[in-house]
């Protein structure tokens, strides 16, 4: 290799710091147009190509991020992972996808292996069963920026984004009870994760907001489509029935349809039913789910972006942000219209 | 740290080879039994615990695997990299997990940074898109040990595991004919992939060997949810209207199946449905699925099995094997009963 000239010299020959060069180079807002000027006309002269910029300091760069997620084979961590590879690969960046299976064990593994791993950066969705995030601290600790999604470490000074899981739920249950539904029943996900306590309050404060009395024998710990399918049975056997179910995502919304269907009523004549998440099974169906779209996709643009951003940052310690990404109700078949 | 015995020292003491050594620590067949007492003896004597050992042979190991899959979003591969990672993990195994998106390019980027990567092996399943497999071949000539699952690299000699898809269409379409059944579509993989090959030769061979014609404008290039909505409607509306549909996967068959019922016909009366899969979608269904287990997370553990035993052996050349992993029909409400 040719002895290059390096960001440093420039720094050196103009009596500035390095982190200003770089910016500069950047034409970055907090460097005065002079700088600018003297910093882009040596390099120049220097032949100092942004290329061979970007090459010097890819140097010092693996090119290489890391996701964690609980599952893959939920259909909303995959449009997330989708949309973090768009953006890393759009700006020369490989994943790497590791699972932690709902387990605190194994992603205190994969944080170690992490630690090892040549990787600019990190991207986590907290497991269900994490009680303790000290093996995410490490990390940030080694200086491994991290984005947290969905599933946040709430101790954790972060970027994040989230998407506003009480107001998703609080419209959902709204909307049910707006199509004429008087007894809702709320199959949720464990109140450990802040999705599952903000979900829930949701569907409380929704009720309480129509007058309508919160039953607590009508909220069941249930999120998966087996469960659903037993926990549905036994509420449509119960003389009260309800004439609704808001489930916390869409397969366990889809075990409550079948169990419904299963007890010989009509959906959504007898029972509304309504999932989250928006995912594959939400329109295979039949009927199809009304359910809440997440933006699993913009979910992981923004989460990429930020972390693209704090990688590319000469200043590691500007404040972190929580960026909150509106949800959307989707009315399919499972809910009835307003108008009956 | 303290200078600790190695397995080099033991070799030199009693005059062997480290490998006859590690060989004898591991009880290989191929060591004589004297020499193997001589070595437990020694190690016993200088407190070389196995442990120790095993700490020894890990500096030389990252103890981490990478699996390039075309897309995690399909179930059929998040069930193969769960079996992959709970044989990996058992033996203190990470998994890291790269998407193709079924892109030849990406793939090429993925293996490149395989290159440089702290890895002791890779599982991979060939993108739809990928036509020339050099960038395995790399991987390959690097020393990288390889197992190819489901969608493998024909002209690469690597461990591979596979299903029967030949036999698994044919048996399926078989079954199709039995329950009366005589005129059957087929919504077929892109052709350029052995198993969409393999598949589509089954369901001709099933019907040719049950004296059924084979109409090539019953077989249709089509393998996702929402072109076989639109090509199920089509097929609805021909005067020969099928009555059965044989689909290359179960998102398709899915979309069939909202097609047919949509067309006002009766799923399995008037026309039967078969997926290949035995994913999430057949068990959401209304009627479920008649499908194909493709038997995923088994898959996982013998493409683990097979590539941590290359890369604990001493000997890289030995032969690559090929494991065809029997499929089963799964036979549910979306196909009629042999009875009728």
């Amino acid at each position: 290799m040719s002895t290059q000239i390096t960001i440093k010299d420039i720094a050196k020959m103009l009596g500035i710091s390095v982190s200003t060069v770089s910016r500069a180079l950047k034409d970055h807002p907090d460097i005065n147009p002079e700088t600018k000027r003297q910093v882009k006309e040596l390099s120049d002269k220097l032949n100092y190509s942004p290329n061979a910029i970007a090459l010097s300091l890819r140097n010092r760069k693996t090119f290489q991020l890391g996701i964690i997620v609980p599952e893959i084979v939920h259909h909303f961590f995959s449009c997330v992972i989708s949309g973090i590879e768009q953006v890393a690969n759009e700006h020369g960046y490989n994943v790497i996808i590791m699972q932690s299976n709902e387990s605190q064990e194994r992603e205190i593994s994969i944080c170690k292996s992490l630690m090892n791993a040549r990787i600019d950066g990190v991207l986590a969705s907290v497991s269900k069963t994490t009680t303790d995030t000290s093996h995410f601290k490490q990390l940030l600790k080694a200086g491994v920026p991290m984005v947290f999604f969905d599933r946040i470490a709430g101790d954790l000074d972060t970027d994040r984004v989230i998407v506003d899981d009480f107001q998703a739920a609080y419209n959902a249950v709204k909307y049910m009870i707006s199509t004429g539904c008087k007894s809702i029943a709320h199959l949720s996900a464990p109140q450990v994760l802040q999705i599952g306590q903000k979900r829930q309050l949701g569907y409380k404060q929704a009720l309480i907001d129509s007058n309508i009395e919160v039953d607590p024998s009508l909220i069941i710990a249930c999120d998966n489509q087996f469960d659903a399918m037993l926990v549905g049975k036994q509420l449509m056997e119960r003389d009260d029935r309800p004439d609704g179910i808001f489930a916390v995502n869409d397969l366990t919304a889809a075990g409550a349809l079948y169990a419904v269907k299963k007890a010989g009523l009509k959906v959504p004549e007898d029972v509304s039913i309504c999932g989250f998440t928006d995912g594959l099974v939400s329109t295979i169906t039949d009927p199809p789910l009304t359910t809440i779209s997440q933006h699993g996709e913009q979910m992981g643009h923004i989460a990429a972006q930020l972390l693209l951003k704090r990688i590319s940052s000469e200043d590691s310690n500007y404040p972190t942000v929580t960026e909150v990404i509106n949800t959307e109700l989707i009315v399919r078949g499972s809910t009835k219209s307003i108008s009956i």
